[in-house]
């Protein structure tokens, strides 16, 4: 399987985004409501200037006892409360509902086998979806062994998963445009894909040397349910190493930047913090270069992705900078010798790493400016 | 029931400690070492001078599913792990095992139901108990209700709770050296207490007025349980009130200071750090005073109580102040009124507040020196 | 002095909003923008709908040397940094400059003897002024004797004075459309009044037994300044009272609420957390009640207030639901007594604490929507 | 310069440690006493068992204000306050004071330029020292340059370097015994150091495709000095990596393990915590191998080292597990291809990576067992 075009493909989108035809706002429908993906997810959709007239659904998932004791959105979000208060009734998912609804696009914010299941049937309805989960991020089935997801009809899924299109705007954003699915990428995978990608598409990097992706999350990232590890008290004043040699997020490096897993090395770490991504790409550079080449190489790449801030060499991000915005911060620092490169990138892993890059993938979708209802 | 001859008696101990001998150390054995407090009991225990030739035995309770696995202390409390590795296994609890470890001491670190349902028992086996839970604190009925406790025997039970001492060692110094049954007080209730006890006994506040107690609480005393609540994504970046008006402790305060409800406002908050408690208590004196019979009170009343810091006025303790010891530290600051007043008192719940205190009591049981193994 | 009408007054604002008109959009001018919350200032300007066409000018103060490095406001709030990059230059302040600029509305965020100084001046320039600092807020001078205000001509100075209006807009709605002058109230004072106001205007408090309002602040309260107090070693894991007796807040909320200093006590306490206050106030209500004759008494009083949110009884607030919004959350619990009160009021001590009401003041100034650029 | 037997001496003294006579405990001096590390190790002196009757000395640092003021351990430092009080003076440094102390061993937690100048005095007075500070710890001027010493006699400074003793206890214990004076080791280094040492030794790291170190340390580490960096706002939720390429442990890291500057990558960040680094060690094996032969190697580098807890494959350490101790944790995961090695280790900054290992090398000096008053 030849991956690596798909990049130098999404370089040409970037050069020349095709005109789009601004498109009537759908009715949306937000499944799995429930999360913290789920909760900035409404809000933004709640304050999008595109949909203001027409409220979105919120449906939770049937499975969770959580969701069956909620009834309106501010009791699981009270941060979501207006003033005077209006009522978002959250209401049990059925295709019935969603059809009554007349919801034309479905945001799946539910778990990877959750959705698994759900897209080929919402596919069969007419609707077009926005996934946020990994269950059709990947296009091997080795990459998604991982998952261990389970397929009614294998047929039908490998047609869907053919047809999915892996929501990074900065790299498909034509595709996006015409998707009928769109697979959400992971928040990790996000970052470090937008960090190496100029840089590897331009064949600037020693990839026999190998790349090291210390990447760096905070909790909201580890989800909302109550666990040991999201304790606060396991969590608060301290860092931890995990899924080492083995987090999901890792196929989506491989195929998104055209490596083999020799490659690569990613390890995610858990922060003392409730959201944001920083990661560390350590590298080396075919040749000798200077840091105006790698700035250019960057500017280039990204000329017409309004959600990408290069802060150029010597201006590292700062997870800060990107909180609770929608934009991934880029800098970096050559080494003295003019090859060792580390990248530094950053974003706020719920929304350019969740809900943020889904509203970006809607309005790609039906042809608005990508930024709306996101600065 | 006449409470407020409790503290004057607690008052003539603090003046007179009496003359304790020195006994051999106790095998002592722990009942729930899993959670929070038990941990630092086990640190405790494992450093005591007078315990070292006699390991202390680690119980998990039967019922707790993440007992069932763990099979060694240092799997459970990682931070314990000696060099080279000593091996301290934790095995289900069965009275037959306590009895072959010869353990005359039993520390329960137990939810208060399954403490009023062994204390009992384990007084009929001849041991001494010190209980960490609020089973056996309160003398009153009306004031365990919130407990919902239930007696199989409860006309045994009434006997052990008439027996139990409240392990407050600046208040109950002579009793605790006897007891057989120690309830160790609630953590809040401590460091409300040991703000209170000396101008409450001297007869200085002004009653009428009411007093008004606001505390805040790391996140560890809300126990190791992974809820909402502990979430991080919850607690952290946050401020919570709650149990206002309705919180355990209260009957702790109402008859160690020999207060009605009317006197006594207390409001709990969860503060976004892992361990420590600050009170903020707000009073105000029948007469006139200058910040000198304040202090004054306050160093008689604690002139024998090693585990006290007074810190004196306009010196107000903070919670970093008192973080990893058993200390409790008190301040104040008197208004230009000379009459209104604002006592700050600090400690570490895990510390004062249970683990430590409980091993204050013990060293009182045994004739040590107070403070042994807590410095 | 009579107080109390104040109050009385603004209660009538809040039952009939003047009908107002619409104005056109001024040039606006930041004095002070380099601190926390000229920063967010700074980001509610360049996001405001109405000032859209014209961008803000900001300064910086001639004295501060890390100003005078400073160029763009992306260098002092990286946050801040559009993609593509806008430049907005931050220039040394002087009054040539701002009259170049054709400001009309200067809004002040910098010390309060800098406040002091230069609001006569820009009155006499004929600008409209919000200031944000403690400058202008007390009418009585005794109260203002906390902040060693040294007025170049004390006359003009209290002309000013009497001039200035307390930027409360659920308090002084009327009077802030029309001001010259508004004194952007502090953020410990806002929460508290908010809190207070609806049932001291109401006369169902107990003024005698006095009332405790217990608050707790995030650090950026303590402002940008590097410090003992804001190193983050000394506020992390921490909790510490200050300014007992003594906080510059107070007279605030004698001279709001019509209260004499005996009445009310008020200790601020520093949170380990980076925005959001909460305050616990207690209090005894005149005759025994039931909690739905206080919620109407706040629903009532804030009918017209966009900016709060009554939570209701057994609804209490938390930091984490007002963090990054403008609005003040109010809840309370009644206690068993049908007397005993305890209220809890949220808010971002730097939007509704700061640059959020001083931003809602503008759109009262100019008849906006109150809420416009804030949701 | 030949490095790298250094390595290979210390494994010698790791295999067989010197017989040591035990030596009477030192009037010991402490100056610089006032910062973070200089607070640890006065609280661990306090408490040695060795040095119970012999009260240290404190000396604070004549040119900073801060300490002109403070006259007791306890101003400095509350958390030290014992109960009853002692009183432990901080006076301004002079030598004619140290003499009348009577102190043979010097402890310096004093900046590096005060470091450098004062250890040959200290030497000229026939003290022992202990030098938390950089300037002695790198054989190599190249290596120094990035610390800008200045030295007034630079032959006598030569002397000196060539004298002084790396101290890291595990690759150098018997060098240390005997040392006159011990430069103790930089946090960042010591944690990546005792990561690679084993492997490096032993020959079982392909060095030419180099070692990737990227670390992580809690605020403590930026010292007490307030500025915008330490500022909570900025630490706070937040992550940031710094000094890339050029942190001035790296040197320690290249004279250590015997590495050229190509063969090794170090990147610190500062995490949102009071203490503790990890660091995440990233390299491949020349040869395939098991997860067995590497645990073994450890083993067997490490078997009379008190002080690190081999966790060994699939446990990694986390930060938690080491806070407030002295132990520098290590755990491991390989690569499915059994080449590629990840490598996880942790340590307290201020104990492990300052004061404590201080302390563990007083110990070493002076005979007694290296853990003694560190557990």
């Amino acid at each position: 399987m030849n991956i690596f075009p798909t990049i130098e493909a999404s370089v040409a989108d970037a050069v020349q985004p095709k005109k789009s035809t601004t498109q009537p706002a759908p009715q949306v429908a937000v499944l799995g409501v429930s999360g913290f993906a789920g909760g900035e997810l409404a809000r933004l959709l709640l304050n999008h200037p595109r949909l203001n007239s027409t409220a979105p659904q919120f449906y939770s998932r049937a499975v969770a006892a959580e969701d069956a004791k909620a009834t309106r959105l501010t009791d699981i979000h009270p941060n979501l409360l207006a003033s005077p208060p209006v009522d978002h009734p959250v209401v049990p998912f059925n295709w019935e509902r969603v059809r009554e609804s007349g919801a034309s696009l479905l945001f799946l914010a539910t778990p990877h086998e959750q959705s698994r299941e759900l897209v080929p049937d919402a596919l069969a309805r007419g609707l077009r979806i926005i996934d946020l989960s990994g269950a059709w991020r990947l296009k091997e089935a080795a990459n998604r062994d991982v998952y261990k997801l389970v397929d009614a009809n294998p047929e039908l899924a490998t047609e869907v998963q053919t047809d999915a299109t892996y929501g990074c705007p900065e790299l498909h954003r034509d595709a996006i445009s015409e998707a009928r699915v769109v697979a959400n990428p992971g928040c990790y995978a996000t970052s470090i894909i937008l960090a190496l990608a100029p840089l590897v598409q331009a064949k600037l990097v020693d990839l026999d040397r190998g790349i090291v992706c210390d990447s760096k999350s905070g909790v909201s990232g580890a989800g909302k349910a109550a666990t040991a590890r999201t304790h606060f008290m396991y969590a608060a004043d301290n860092l931890s190493a995990y899924s080492v040699f083995g987090h999901r997020h890792t196929g989506e490096l491989l195929e998104q930047l055209g490596l083999d897993s020799s490659q690569i090395r990613f390890t995610p770490h858990l922060l003392p913090i409730p959201r944001g991504i920083l990661s560390t790409v350590y590298l080396r550079l075919k040749e000798t270069t200077d840091s105006s080449q790698i700035s250019a190489c960057y500017q280039e790449f990204y000329r017409h992705s309004p959600m990408v801030r290069l802060r150029g060499r010597g201006h590292l991000p700062q997870i800060q900078f990107v909180t609770r915005t929608n934009y991934c911060d880029i800098g970096f620092e050559l080494g003295p010798d003019g090859r060792s490169l580390v990248i530094v990138s950053c974003l706020d892993n719920l929304l350019k790493g969740a809900a943020g890059q889904a509203v970006q993938n809607m309005n790609l979708m039906y042809g608005w400016n990508e930024s709306e209802g996101l600065l």
